[in-house]
Order: structure tokens, then sequence, then C-alpha cells
């Protein structure tokens, strides 16, 4: 298959890039670098030391023998640009990654706020109208995320595939319907996902657009098959206040001899996957598109559910890492369940990989080799929901031995 | 109250602004006058003679003493501006009808399709980012519509006040739940609609906005108290395939002796108000905001529901026009019941214009007065929901007397 990835030198796109790339796709890169950019605003870096993107596929070339294409183009704001590329290559599939993806960058500032919406409403809606403008018969597989179901509002019952059968009282009593989830954001960059789900509903009933939409539990792990390769293909690894996600960042925090900073109570429980499983999804997903005049497809994208404190003490039993509780930043509920139903992605034929002593060991040492590139000042997490809430000192201030 | 109206010069936003300051308001308008841009690129011209803003504003202080204040903003891509404004002027409400309103050019090309979603996301996105950043105690009233929620979705149960109580199955039994109605836009103008109800949920539970949104029918009529008293004060009149909607085009068309034009069966039921109802509306909304910490208040600005065909008949009878039955541009089901539930309104003293032929005809004859303005071209529908789409042809090349 012909794949676009757009967003493809992202902590997700890259890997899934090199994935498709080594089952035989043909795949080109479409990115503003806007990732790499932010870093530079933050004045933060990814752990790992990641070249640039002309370098890494250059890499890719002498290590694989293949050809990844790349293409610079900003999807908010150069329409024409992106129309011109779909007539050009007229892909079979297009995987959608290019939004801005941290809740707690998303909350911010005013600043960040508007660059979240603006880039993702329009980076999403411009490709749809581009598909149907250009008459490009692409599958799409789309990046959403389980922050658009919220948590804890169903009870007891599984968080389903996407849509909810619900009972609606009508004076001829109750009529079955289903609908989509309702939404339920905790963040501006979750709310953006929950725009986006309206926009893909609209095209595929509109204009018949095949839609898939991954919504994606919390990412772990560092590295693939194909980013162990060179240390030039290396994937990214965020641990700052911003961008870090849980597990990944405890177990750098572990790795540098800083406490596992747990947030308001650790009840809150999340979904996970591994980024290995994430790069098979992808492909499963664009292999299995809904057919044209169909609603979108959900899937959800996670492999396990965990409490926040069971994972902090399972690094702290590994590793002897202290548990700092802090301050949450975030307005959310202190303690939830969470099922979530995946049947679909087990059905076609992904073979979980879960949490195992091997697997954070990995990260763990990816982490401790690149410690001497943390900025200790960069760890504690300080983008606040409203004005005024509270924050934590930073908790380590020079890098120490650490026990292993 | 201090009273922002954003969108101000439009169709509702202008004799909004007039009504507030005859009721002793203190009123300023925002708006780009994006709305008479877009007529130039239409090459088509409200039917009434519009005078310039400045001049319309000079023309309320002449016949009422009051004065308007005026300020040229893209609340799209202005924000700084827009804060500025909020600091200085610390509104006690805010009006927001400054989105692009009409679902055929929202379908006429990929660039209105984007220009549509990204004005109204972004103007919305702005104001609320805006508002929670300078700290404004404002009271925000959102012109939605009734497009958000689809028509015959569900069956015979009244389309409720924005939210709808179901029964989600769980392990332990039914859990009933309140949900904003599950969306069904129309047209990429609706689904804009049904993207601003996710912002204001959001907004509304972090931060506290308090937020009214009007999900309004369709707007018949085009004089108020205020607009009829100097003709620099006359409202808009749009009767072109576009901009125009049904009811004040049957008028229109009766005038002029054009056929009404049925797009379809004409057994789409929708739901219709006087603009001087649309007014009263807007200051009993700003007049009863919910409180902070409530999710939106959503209120059905609605009086009356009718069948299209039903509305053409009427007119027919009255004028003696033909009825033209023409392909409809729209995706769009044939027929719908469609029963509205309006009690808050009701309850906040709303005292419903209905239709009557003493109404009809005074917009018959604003239509007659101006007949000669009417560029026949411009009458039948043509942007098409997908490509290929069959339209009609002219049906009138040239004014005719009419038979009164």
């Amino acid at each position: 298959m012909r794949v676009l990835v757009l967003g493809g030198d992202g902590f997700c796109g890259w890997p899934t890039s090199l994935y498709l790339s080594d089952r035989g796709h043909d795949v080109t890169i479409l990115d503003n670098l806007s990732r790499r950019k932010i870093d530079v605003d933050l004045e933060v870096d990814s752990l790992t030391p990641i070249v640039p993107i002309g370098e890494r596929l250059r890499a890719w070339r002498e290590v694989s023998g293949r050809e990844i294409g790349f293409v610079s183009v900003d999807l908010a704001t150069e329409y024409d640009r992106l129309a011109a590329i779909l007539r050009e290559l007229r892909p079979d599939a297009i995987v959608h990654f290019a939004e801005q993806r941290a809740a707690p960058y998303s909350m911010r500032s005013e600043k960040t706020k508007r660059y979240t919406v603006d880039n993702n409403v329009r980076a999403t809606h411009n490709l749809l109208t581009a598909i149907v403008d250009t008459g490009v018969d692409a599958a799409i597989a789309h990046l959403g995320t389980m922050g658009v179901y919220g948590y804890g509002w169903s009870g007891t019952a599984p968080i389903p595939e996407g849509y909810l059968t619900v009972k609606v009282p009508t004076p001829d009593g109750d009529l079955e319907r289903e609908i989509l989830h309702p939404a339920n954001p905790g963040s501006v960059y979750h709310m953006t996902k929950t725009l986006d789900q309206l926009l893909f509903a609209f095209y595929a009933k509109n204009d018949g657009l095949r839609i898939t939409d991954l919504h994606q539990g919390i990412v772990w792990g560092t590295q693939t098959d194909q980013t162990v390769k060179d240390e030039r293909l290396i994937n990214r690894f965020d641990y700052d206040g911003d961008y870090g996600t849980v597990l990944n960042r405890f177990l750098m925090q572990a790795a540098i001899g800083h406490p596992l900073t747990v947030h308001g109570t650790g009840g809150q429980t999340r979904a996970f996957i591994h980024i290995r499983d994430t790069v098979r999804c992808i492909e499963i997903a664009i292999s299995n598109p809904p057919r044209p005049g169909s609603k979108p497809m959900v899937l959800n994208q996670i492999t396990e559910t965990h409490r926040v404190l069971d994972l902090a003490k399972l690094i702290s039993d590994i590793t002897g890492a202290e548990i700092a509780y802090l301050p949450n930043p975030r307005v959310e509920a202190e303690e939830n369940e969470l099922v979530v139903r995946n049947d679909q992605f087990l059905a076609l034929g992904l073979e979980p990989t879960t949490l195992s002593e091997g697997l954070l060991g990995e990260v763990k040492d990816i982490a401790a080799r690149y410690a001497h590139r943390a900025d200790l000042r960069k760890i504690i997490a300080r983008s606040v929901w409203k004005r005024g809430m509270q924050t934590s000192d930073d908790l380590l201030t020079s890098l120490q031995p650490t026990e292993d």
C-alpha cells in the first residue's frame, strides 16, 4: 500500500513509519516538525538523542535499503500543498498523527490552548476536505484518545468501542439508539479529539469517507524492532512535565534517582499500550478499513489498564525508588475504575505486549543511558488546569548515582 | 448591562443590537463585516438597501439619542485585540452571533467548508479563552441551531432542551444519565455548531463560564420595532440560494412573481421564529444566565414548526403563486416529523409571534417594495452537498407584474 503518515516525525509517527516501511509499504511522511519546535519553546529536549529527519531517513535507507519520502508541510495552514500532494501520490491509506498531543501543554496558557484547537481541528478538517476535493480513495486511520470517553461516567459498564446503545424514552415507549459515546474530555487537547469525532461522523455520512478512529491509551516504551537497528533511528523519549507520560516518566525518574511523581492520590486508573503494539495496531487498522457509507470505525487501542499508584509501587518495588505525592495540576476525579473493550483489535490479530519486568527494564536502561541529558528543572508538571492551582518545587537538583 | 454583540452587523445581530440599546443596555458591536464581504464574493446583495455600519449607527443616534459602539475586529484571527477589548470594556454579557451561518454556503466548495470551520471554531474558542484569560465575568449567549439535533432521530419523542436522559446498560442494571443530545448535523455549518457545544461544555466545566446556547429555528420576517424607525436602520433581507431561508424566500418569490421553490418533496418539517422574537429571546437569555459551575443552559429558540410544503401552499393560497418542485441539493431525509420543547423560554416570559397573514403581508410588502433590486439569476439554490447533484435552471429571467 502507498501510505502517508501525517506527523510521521513524532513519538508514535516515527516508529509507525519505520514499521510500515519494514512491512513493505511505500511510506511518505508529512510533517512540519512542530513537535521539535515546541521543545525549542519549552527549552527541553528528548532524553534520547534524536537526529534530524533527513538523517533519520538516510539511516533507514542504509539499514533497510528502503526509501521513506518526506514532505515538510503544515496541514493546518497549507491546504493547497496538501491537496497537491494527495493528487500526486494518490495514497491507499493515510495515518493521521498530525495533532498537538499533550494535555498539559494544551492547558499551559491561552496561547497553547488556542494553538491546540486551531492546529488540530484545521489539520483534521483540511485533510477531510482535501480527500473529498481530490477524490482520492484513501482509508484514514486517526489517532484518537481514550480521554474522549472520560473516566467513571458509565459506572461498572465497560467502555465500548466508540458507540453506545442507549434507550431513549418516547411517548410510545423506549427507543434503542446507537450513539457515539458521550464526550467527556478532561483537557483542551482531549476536547479536540472529541471535535475530530464529529468531523469524522459528518464526512463519513455525507461523503462516504472510510475512517477509523483509534482511541489510544497512554503509550509506554521507546524502541521497536526497527528503531533499535541504528542509534540514528532511536525514538524520542519525553520526560518533561508537559510531554512526558506517566509510566515512561516513572521509569526515567527511577533511572536517575528522582522520586516517582504521583499527582493527587494516584487513584486514577488509565489504559496503556506499548509502542510496539501501537505500530502493529496502525497496520491492522489501515488493512481493515470500514466500507464506504459506514459510520467511522472506532477501535480502542489499548492492551491493559492500571491505577497510577499501582504502577508507582511496581516501579518502586523493582528499583527502590521513593514515591512523592504531589499536588494535582489537573481538574480530574481523584479515583476511577476503568474497564475497556478492545475486542475488535484482538479479533483482528493483535497479540498484546503487556507490562513485564523485562520490558520495564529495557525502558529504564534507555533512560539510564541518557540520564546525563536530563534537565532536572523540567520534570515537575507545572501546567495547571486553572490559574492559581498549586504545583511542587523541584525534588532533585543534581544527578546522583542510582541504586543499580 | 454592558453588552457586546459579536456579529452585530448581521441579520440577527443588527436588530438585536438596536433592541438591546432601545431597552437601555450599553451596547458595543464587534464585527469584521464578513457577511457583507461574502455578498461581494457571491455577487449578490441584500434585497433591502442596507447602509454602511457607520451610517447605521449615526441614524440610530439621531433616532434614539442612544450610542452604540463599534469595533472592527476578526475574532477568529485577532485574539489580542479581542482580549484588549474585553479588558477595556469588561462587559456583563456577550452575545455571540459571529459565525458563518448559511448551510448551503458551507457546502459550496472546499474553500467555504474550510472557511466555515476555521472561522466558527476559532471565533468561539478565542472568545472562551479570552474570557478565561482576562477574568471578565460575562454571561455568554450563543446562537446555535436546531440543526444540531438532526431531524427524525428520536421518533415521536419531542426534541428536548439540549439534554436527553437516557438509560445506559451496565452489568448492574440500567444507569440513568443526562447527556447532551447526540449531534446529527446536516451540513458543515450545522456541524460547527455541534463543535461549539463541546467547547462550551468544557469551558463551563473547567472554568465555570456561564454559557447559554440558543438553538434557533429558521428566522423569518425582516423588521422590528427599532429597524422600522428609519430607512437607514432597515434590516438585511437575503433571498439568494445560499443565504436566503425558506419562508422569507417564498414571500419574496411571491412578491416578484417567481414560483415558490420547494426542494425535494417539501416534506421536511422545520422550526421557525420571527425576528421580533429572536431579539426578545436574546435579552431573556442574557438576563437569566446559568450559575457558575452549571453546565451550559440550552434553550430552543423557536416558536412553531411547519412542513415546508404546507408553508408553500399557505403562501400560494394567499398570493396565487405557483409552486415549483426542484431537485434537492442537500443530502437530507425527504420527510420528517418535528416536535420541539421550548418550555424554558415560555416560562421566562416569551410571548410567541406566530405565523399570521398580517405579518406575512408585511414581509411580502418589503419584498415587493425592493423587488427591482433582485438579481433573478441568484434565486435558485445551486450549492450541492455532493459533487454531481442536480440543480435547476433559472425559472424566471425577467421581472413581471405580480398579481396584487
